[in-house]
């Protein structure tokens, strides 16, 4: 039987626009409820009691009572619902159109490393970038937030470097594990596609560019909309 | 057929100390290769071209040729591997003494969600704080780093404040996510119990100062031990 999914969300987080694209991929239907993190929705007693007392966004809803926050831990669930539906099945036309959590156990956790490698590493660079400098505006940033700017611009550098390397050296496959798209492309994708926000050029970085392309290109893709 | 595993460390790390309690836990053998970071052994071109060039440690060498970075997935490799060498064991005196990855879909993702939790806040202010106030020390730092310790300080507390509830609410375990231990407890124990040198004390959050109790007292536990 399949489940109801309800995504908590604000249209200009790119963590949420990871699950919409990962929902989107799989062919997964998602409900959405809508949070505007700059005027504090996720801050309330409301919000806190009845979907995440981290009172961050996104939170996947599975069914009536449960909540997963965690972007990318959001992506895994859903890329696992997918891949044990599709063994439920015995009609290939019931297959999802991609298995976005490889089988092999090194290239699964090879795909966990650049997950995590975006969350402890990129996200904290180009996406807090991106808030600051695209959607809050330099002029309203407290001068400790002002004092980490080139810090984290040199990070952005250097994560963008490493992307760019990996990619550059994947001879083989266009893609960041294995031979075909895993929930790494997708968590990566979401703020690379947007580090224009952050104050960057992505024709640096050539190899990024191509893989971006190349993502935007698969069949199932949806764009970041600011509306959705 | 046994793997061999190769963990390129620094015992200063606690990132590293995940992946030594995890095979610990398992009973997986573990060959270590000692680096310094503050001796800037991670940053030259033998370790780029033979371990990773992301030049940070933990990286985890499977066999010869395979090396994983991020210590998340290094301990999600591991007790992988493990679970699956106990479903190829007829005799159950073979089997591991836990199985630190849920079976059920939905409580493997809330692990993963408290791993992202881990990378994404809780080890970017407490493990940050410990290395540049316990390790380097304060007289040493930037100015920019300088600047950033009341905004870490106040997000250790927003962490271990929600870390402090979750436990709480916990009536019918003891553990972050199901009935038993799993990767979630072992990735977020690292850098909280270390939290002293960070400048905290544990006194002020007891649901995970007994937490932590619980976790030191399983079979197989290994401390945190600078000459390991």
């Amino acid at each position: 039987m399949s489940k109801q999914f309800i995504l908590h969300q604000d249209a200009l987080s790119a963590n949420c626009y990871k699950i919409k694209l990962t929902a989107a991929l799989l062919d997964i239907p998602l409900e959405k409820r809508n949070y505007s993190i700059l005027e504090g929705d996720t801050q309330t007693p409301e919000f806190q009691a009845n979907v995440s007392f981290w009172r961050r966004i996104p939170v996947l809803q599975v069914g009536e009572s449960s909540f997963l926050p965690e972007s990318n831990a959001s992506c895994f669930y859903l890329a696992e619902y997918s891949q044990s539906l599709s063994k439920s099945q015995s009609s290939a036309s019931l297959l999802p159109r991609y298995n976005l959590i490889p089988e092999d156990p090194f290239r699964k956790a090879t795909m966990l490393r650049w997950m995590f490698f975006e969350q402890n590493n990129h996200e904290i660079c180009v996406g807090t970038l991106r808030f600051w400098l695209h959607i809050l505006g330099e002029e309203k940033l407290s001068a400790d937030r002002v004092a980490q700017i080139p810090g984290k611009k040199l990070a952005v550098r250097e994560c963008f470097d490493h992307m760019q390397d990996h990619l550059a050296n994947r001879t083989t496959s266009g893609w960041f594990v294995g031979e075909s798209i895993t929930l790494a492309d997708i968590c990566l994708f979401a703020y690379t596609h947007l580090v224009d926000n952050a104050g960057f050029d992505l024709n640096e970085w050539p190899a990024i560019k191509a893989w971006c392309e190349r993502l935007k290109s698969v069949d199932g893709f949806i764009p970041f909309d600011l509306n959705d």
